[in-house]
């Protein structure tokens, strides 16, 4: 059974192929009048989600839809979590009334490899707590990509929250396999210096990353933890870590911004810059779906 | 590109096109087995309900579905908003994730306004706060057209808590555009004289209303403000308020009764009426669809 | 109008030429690449889930795109129910938007049977209250009958909280009717001797039924009775109720067992009876969905 469950694992040969699968479903469907290819037709794909999330779940919904196969949703509210029921038995029953393939959204570190072991059906990650969050560190290099022919060479920076970030992780697995560089710099209590176990180098300010980059990645800050013990308040968070435009204007020419959404504009990232020239973020969010069309069709077998 | 935000600023000839596509889509999907147009085949249409609504999104799911194309649902309980997302970027990952169009209910007035100045995709207002709430204004015309074949000459009064009603708002609109004349009544707090700045006639009393319509439309009375500081109990609305049978015993032979629904039966409008002869309550939530049909139709530019 | 309100009022005949459906509707999908077929191509569906539900909702939603129709899904958090309105007038607005039949769970005893004297479109009962499950029960039937030629002759045992279980009152109404003994029981306040008005034997302990059964059914035990005055602790049920291995090793060679889950392990049946030989547990949740397939053909009278 051929599964995603993150980027650490995964060979730099099938990573390739991905972005490179993605990039060609990118430019079939923009030939195509009615947007969708057929080659999921008649499959069920069910997206397990108990965690909240809009803009993962809305983009594999397309992208099954693109590709013919009926996305069926499970939100943590609809599901029987809440009435002691095991995921493990959760994601059984959803295997034996008939999908074809499991995406899961879960808060627990490790939840989708454990379904691996015992469903007979592709399970995909779409998030595993502070673990890994694989078709976002495909979007990120796929977006990384249409700027840079090379992986091989590129700096690429992580700023903010590294510490809980699965983004962070899985677009740093995925970059170091493909050969870049990567800086990650943070508040103490957010990236401490041992995450430099994860193949990065850690830079105690944003501005000790600004000036080296190619691509700079500004990672959420959650608000929950403005104004508790571990940071300041959003105030201050934007003064010591924030993309401001001033730090916008010290990066190199063709530096491009990415960020993985929802933004907190203001806090970890200016408007000027969320809007401005060197941004790639919303770019991001259509290459989003092409990486899951992608993943979706390798993870089936589907040639 | 051809929004529709509201039927204050909207020519009439659009809103006679409106109706008219309107009362064609019901002929033809009447006249096919299969209740299916394709004329919105590959579309996404995606509904962003950041407010609850059971009839206007299932009715806009339907008659997207009707034309062939996917509705992608939000609710509230899905949406990023609750991590502090802005309404704009929210709405910018649909579109760049690949939205054809965006169907919009929410509580701020403007909501869809403002999005409509950054969207390069039709939008279409679901109701904005207190504002507007259109395809309700066209469901609300096709019903009365079914019936009078001119505007012009004709009487709606429009009864209950019409300053906070978005229905009352979008019908007045539209019907005053095309000729009608509208009497607005309720209690003082919820229907004030200043009322008549939106083009109808405001009078103290149902009674003062009844005799003289052709059509009476009954406002839905919010729970949350009976027993409050703005009204008294449930009874004594209907006592002053109600469309009870003795009232509707008094409406001109010819004359029907709407509600946009849902009804607070034995409060605003009293068992005998909601499902008596001059109800046209359930036949409005059916015209509802073809007005929806014909609005996607009409913003997607589709002949 | 032809719905399917339960299996209590049911005639053995519809009762075998459902069964008999199902099982070939599952020979059909199997023989199929796509998994679809196309009989109620154009048809809505309308899924109206005032409970909460993950496997009955999912299964009738992989029924209706398996037979090529659209499910339309209320859940509880969108409904109108909400404001005020009655679900009398919840369900005339799925209605007159367009459904084709209409699917209930809702707690209260009697709802599906109240909308089945309202509506013109079929009315399919998804569990009403602690009343019936009659979709659940046929799923239990057609698992048994693919083990057993034969009811007549087959002795089933119910255990748990019969009481409360609407999935009991189901399989049971089913099984009397095509010429089945059942077996009840369960601790005294939730399996009362009077019971038998159902068309069962009650007996005192689970020890008296397991040697006698040909099948075996363990019901779910809610934790919300357990700890509170009509039960003691899990660990108590397990030992006075459960199917423990030890128990299970007692059964008859050739009996299965059977669980409407979400199962609660280790409580009222241990992991190694769940996933062990005997158990029929996830083939059940696979025949769910063809005994759907066949209730939507039966109701809507499509051969």
């Amino acid at each position: 059974m051929r599964h995603l469950l993150g980027l650490r694992d995964i060979s730099p040969e099938r990573l390739l192929q991905l972005l490179e699968r993605a990039a060609e479903l990118r430019t079939q469907v923009a030939a195509q009048d009615s947007k969708r290819l057929s080659l999921l037709r008649g499959k069920a794909i069910s997206l397990l989600f108990v965690e909240p999330s809009t803009r993962t779940r809305f983009s594999f919904e397309m992208a099954c839809r693109r590709l013919g196969a009926e996305p069926l949703v499970f939100s943590a509210s609809h599901s029987s979590t809440s009435k002691g029921e095991t995921l493990a038995d959760t994601a059984r029953v959803l295997e034996r009334v008939g999908a074809d393939a499991l995406v899961l959204r879960h808060k627990g570190v490790g939840a989708p490899h454990q379904l691996s072991e015992i469903l007979k059906i592709p399970v995909i990650n779409a998030g595993d707590g502070i673990n890994e969050h694989p078709t976002q560190g495909l979007l990120d290099l796929l977006t990384i990509r249409d700027h840079f022919p090379e992986f091989e060479g590129l700096t690429v920076g992580i700023v903010g929250d590294v510490l809980h970030s699965r983004v962070a992780r899985s677009a740093c697995f995925g970059l170091r396999k493909l050969g870049a560089r990567v800086l990650f710099a943070g508040p103490g209590t957010l990236c401490s210096p041992d995450l430099d176990a994860l193949g990065a180098e850690v830079r105690h300010t944003i501005d000790e990353v600004i000036a080296d980059v190619d691509v700079l990645m500004m990672l959420r800050i959650q608000r929950e933890r403005l104004g508790a013990s571990m940071l300041a308040s959003e105030r201050e968070y934007r003064h010591f870590w924030g993309l401001t435009s001033d730090r916008a204007a010290r990066l190199r020419d063709h530096a491009i911004v990415l960020h993985p959404a929802p933004m907190n504009r203001g806090v970890e990232i200016d408007d000027a810059v969320a809007d401005g020239p060197r941004s790639r973020i919303f770019p991001q969010m259509a290459n989003g779906v092409f990486a899951r069309m992608a993943v979706l069709l390798d993870t089936l077998e589907v040639a």
